[in-house]
């Protein structure tokens, strides 16, 4: 049962698709403050747990800590930390009742934080439409939900296979070594990842034509050998007269504008560039073919970054901090003016003022940044995501995006963001799984190995073991760390041992995934879902339920040779390693296992079977239809 | 058996006491590179584990990382960091050997991290002492090598109890109300630190007047109930006219200069200081003696901070960087020109062009800062004790530094610096005692609560359940972060019941830490070291042997209401919580335990009784002698 309440004039964010009838708010059942902020509260019970906030630091269960929902540029994540880059406002209280809270500027979660038996949600406005669910469980309630925001996103079958990445791949030569090198060493690879640096200038929508004197052919030559190339692309245009990209919208007035509304110009990548006001509706149509560009060469995969929107520092930001910082006389400064000095720098980037600061066109109605900020990536996503369906069909182009908000979900699946090679980043991908799913986000997966940092050959294969499961696997780093490709390691069959396991699961993993997406239900759930009256079992934060088969417990620290799992009902233990699969039936309750770094463990639940595909180099060449059986 | 092996001409670093002879050094027993840079590298044995490196990031097992001997004020304890405030060159390789390299400049250990089954320790320098150690067991060699370092220091017994501490108390209303409050709420306590803001415009040795209008007076009242103040000194001494300190330094040459002799200034909190030359004896002695204007007004405690040293800034590198950053020209400036902007900024801190720009007159030889920085602090903290057991005779004053080397462990205990409210931040905690226990650092502890960012009433109860445990037990928090003492929380009997354990633990474990002092041995040991054979017990990594009779185990991570623990022999577990007990006979293996956030977990081995006090308000009330047992 879902109950809608709607909060003064809340703007259209594409979340919900189903109609529902506002309830009179009076009949609101959680307290309630209104005014100029928004604000609902209510008691937790003893022990009770709070899941949900879909793209959210810290644990499953999301009590004792305060979040905002401010899709944010946060490449840092630890725990301390408040938002990552989607804003995902639902929870699910208990069993008691879910609730999402559709408002699109920042909303601040104080889930136990404050007081340890309160929870007390602040909205940064009035404007919103609130919805209480109700239902037999908590997996119940996540599917009511997801029936009224629709249908995830399924993406093209090759994008379920191995994918590698680096920002830093400048040239072709950079790319045919990385397909080359994984060919030869038998490792398997499906796409290839393009960063900003195949682009001229940073420029969207333009390709580099001296690294890539032929794209075409480049693009060609990489489709013959089973390679899908997967461009990125920003949300910020460069501000270059004589690019067209720019040229275009700055004369359509497709870019955000400042108070007085003149173009708000901001430094990311390329420099200055213009924010595309994707929440125009011909802007965003006007965006979404802009893509065409690419995909007329035959790139089917893109992935929307920094369209929070990152903000390194705006014009106006930085020409205050400059003439701050020229008033500096080193001789008579004292403490407080070199931590001032220090501030005035770090507070450039995605400063809140800023954002205050850009405007849209809501077809046709001005609004402040700050009250929509939320689904400004989101509806960069959608651009692109309504152009390929109209021009292409479903499921043909792949498509994540680093902000969202809900909805997204039906456009793209998401990645998550920029994390660490941190042993703790494992485990913080594997908390991350289940409340994506909860929002719908089914397509997801972190940077394996780590963005930022230096990877160690335990690390990755780690992190591979629980990445086989994930329906994004990619692998990807930033510039100026250590080379991360599986093939830059010591006896690198182990690496194949591991890449094998995921095509040979890919036919159960597929299925899985569409099955999840055709009854809206959940891909990973934590073991309170399913085991809500065992009292070990509910707290688990390291094991995930997949499907209905499956429960996944990966290795997550360093120098270890097993780990600590407990089982809610007897499963067979497989370990699983290249075409080698050993099992063994354990009974419930708390067991230690051995994992070689070469071998993925999975429990199937008793009775359950798992497909398993022969290994393959790619999906093309994967036979999905010669199948054996797990258990 | 201890070999030595002496390169070149060491400088005399006040790391070992004992007389050994030098062997040839054709005789060393791993491979050498000699050079400008002297390496050593071994190949590990499969599985093989490496213990040690005293205060350093990551986990028990060194082994899969690259750390760096380089003492740091490093605020941000991630994973992927490779020097906190310590240096300390010992490590144990499995069962075959240990090894300490004296070496007072910058050592880089990769353990493992470039090549999995090789370590490469390489010093950047040519002359040092190297120590090989060869013993029955871990524990053994851990032994030996503390036999050759000398005695570990003992503090007063006044600082085993329960302290409070927050850089934030100003005045000494706010240390009367941090006493009162405890009291009233029946929380225990011994001592309050003063954080900087004591000081006199951060002049060392001062005390603000306004604040404190009558010091002694203040000191002898917060004496009388029972309750030690412990200021902090800070290493760099404010350049200042008519400040006594600075003019005498001054005027003696006590400070450290330049390239051109001239002193070296540097910013840290107040302003612009001059850093006093402890590798001189003269000024150590001088230095020491400033100790007295406050041991004279009664205060009997100090912790020596600031002293790796932490430079916030140079003049000079000041000066070149605001030259730069006034070259900024806003309307021209690209992408690159804005991160150049902002290192030029990030990198004036703990610059190591700094740090080679400083010089020392050590008694008449003029050395570079970058060959002795690692025993900077730590002869600060000697200059203090030699001062205090001069005067005071030994175990009278509470003596604890940030910044240490091997040997400080002689004069002085210390904390781990300036973590943060992370939950994975007690299990740092606890990881880092067995190392400390290693280097002699039996006094040691973590600034529970966290020092930086907010805390949560859980995160507090489970850290103090581990601090508990450690001979340093002390609440210590930033400015501006959420207030941290226990009396601000729902339910303070919560606190009160875990607080009591510490006190009626006293008398064990002070008998424990004096008997490791005693005997050269660890108070915390990793399982590993007890149960080499055991492969579940080696590995793990949140669980620690506690001189001979227990192990500890607490629970470390949010809404937990237990966790799993493995026992590698049969043992009696006993959740302590105010005078409550509950014992339960646990048999080896693994076991999953309910943990209530106000109970302390202790695990006792057969047949081995622990001494039990009654709770009491402080260390001076409680009843030392009239004890009974657990077990």
């Amino acid at each position: 049962m879902i109950r809608k309440y709607t909060f003064g004039l809340p703007i259209d964010t594409n979340a919900v698709i189903a109609e529902i009838k506002s309830e009179d708010i009076l009949s609101f059942p959680l307290e309630l403050k209104t005014g100029e902020r928004l604000q609902i509260s209510f008691d937790l019970l003893s022990d009770e747990m709070i899941f949900g906030l879909g793209e959210a630091i810290r644990g499953i269960n999301k009590r004792g800590w305060t979040y905002e929902s401010w899709c944010s540029d946060e490449t840092n994540h630890t725990e301390d930390k408040k938002a990552l880059y989607g804003s995902h406002n639902f929870i699910v209280v208990g069993d008691r009742f879910a609730l999402f809270v559709d408002f699109a500027g920042k909303v601040e979660w104080d889930l136990g934080y404050d007081k340890p038996d309160r929870a007390v949600i602040t909205l940064d406005g009035n404007d919103a439409d609130v919805y209480i669910i109700y239902g037999k469980n908590q997996r119940d309630m996540v599917v009511q939900f997801r029936k009224i925001i629709g249908k995830s996103y399924i993406p093209p079958r090759w994008a379920f296979g191995y994918q590698q990445s680096c920002w830093g791949y400048a040239t072709q030569e950079d790319f045919y070594t990385v397909r080359d090198r994984h060919r030869e060493n038998k490792l398997p690879l499906d796409a290839i990842y393009m960063d900003i640096d195949y682009m001229d200038s940073f420029k969207d929508f333009t390709v580099n034509s001296e690294r890539f004197p032929d794209f075409q052919a480049f693009v060609d030559s990489m489709k013959r050998e089973n390679i899908h190339l997967v461009p990125i692309i920003d949300a910020g245009v460069k501000r270059e007269k004589g690019y067209s990209v720019y040229d275009e919208g700055h004369e359509k007035g497709y870019f955000c504008t400042d108070k007085d509304g003149k173009e708000f110009e901001c430094g990311v990548w390329p420099g200055i560039v213009g924010l595309p006001d994707f929440l125009n509706s011909d802007a965003r149509r006007w965006f979404g073919s802009k893509y065409e560009a690419l995909l007329r060469c035959g790139i089917d995969g893109f992935w929307n970054d920094m369209n929070e929107p990152a903000l390194f520092y705006s014009k106006r930001g930085l020409e205050k901090a400059v003439a701050k910082l020229k008033q500096i006389t080193p001789d008579t400064m004292d403490i407080g003016g070199f931590f001032e000095m220090r501030n005035v720098l770090f507070g450039m980037q995605n400063s809140y003022d800023d954002y205050c600061s850009i405007y849209h066109n809501l077809d046709g109605k001005r609004v402040c940044h700050k009250d929509v900020h939320n689904i400004y990536g989101a509806f960069m996503t959608r651009a692109a995501s309504e152009y390929f369906e109209e021009k292409y069909g479903k499921e043909k182009i792949l498509m994540f995006s680093r902000a969202s908000y809900i909805g997204t979900h039906r456009y793209s699946g998401i990645w998550f963001g920029d994390n660490f090679s941190w042993w703790s980043h494992i485990l913080l991908n594997l908390k991350l799984l289940p409340s994506a799913s909860m929002c719908g986000y089914l397509y997801c997966g972190a940077d394996i190995g780590g963005f930022n940092n230096n990877v160690t050959r335990d690390l990755l294969l780690r992190w591979l073991a629980l990445g086989v499961f994930t329906p994004l696997m990619r692998n990807h780093r930033a510039l100026g760390t250590r080379a991360q490709e599986a093939y830059n390691f010591e006896n690198v069959e182990d690496f194949s041992d591991v890449l094998a396991v995921r095509y040979r699961l890919l036919p159960y993993l597929y299925s899985a995934f569409r099955k999840a997406s055709d009854t809206d239900d959940m891909l990973f759930r934590p073991l309170a879902f399913d085991y809500p009256d065992d009292k070990i079992a509910r707290e688990v934060e390291d094991q995930l339920m997949l499907s209905d088969e499956c429960m996944i417990a990966p290795v997550y620290e360093q120098n270890k040779s097993g780990r600590n799992v407990y089982l809610p009902e007897p499963m067979t233990l497989y370990l699983l390693s290249g075409e080698r699969i050993t099992e063994e039936p354990l009974e419930k309750g708390l067991h230690y296992i051995e994992v070689a770094l070469n071998e993925v463990p999975l429990f199937v639940r008793n009775g359950k079977k798992i497909p398993l595909a022969k290994p393959a180099m790619n999906t093309a060449e994967l036979d999905w239809e010669n199948i054996s059986f797990l258990g």
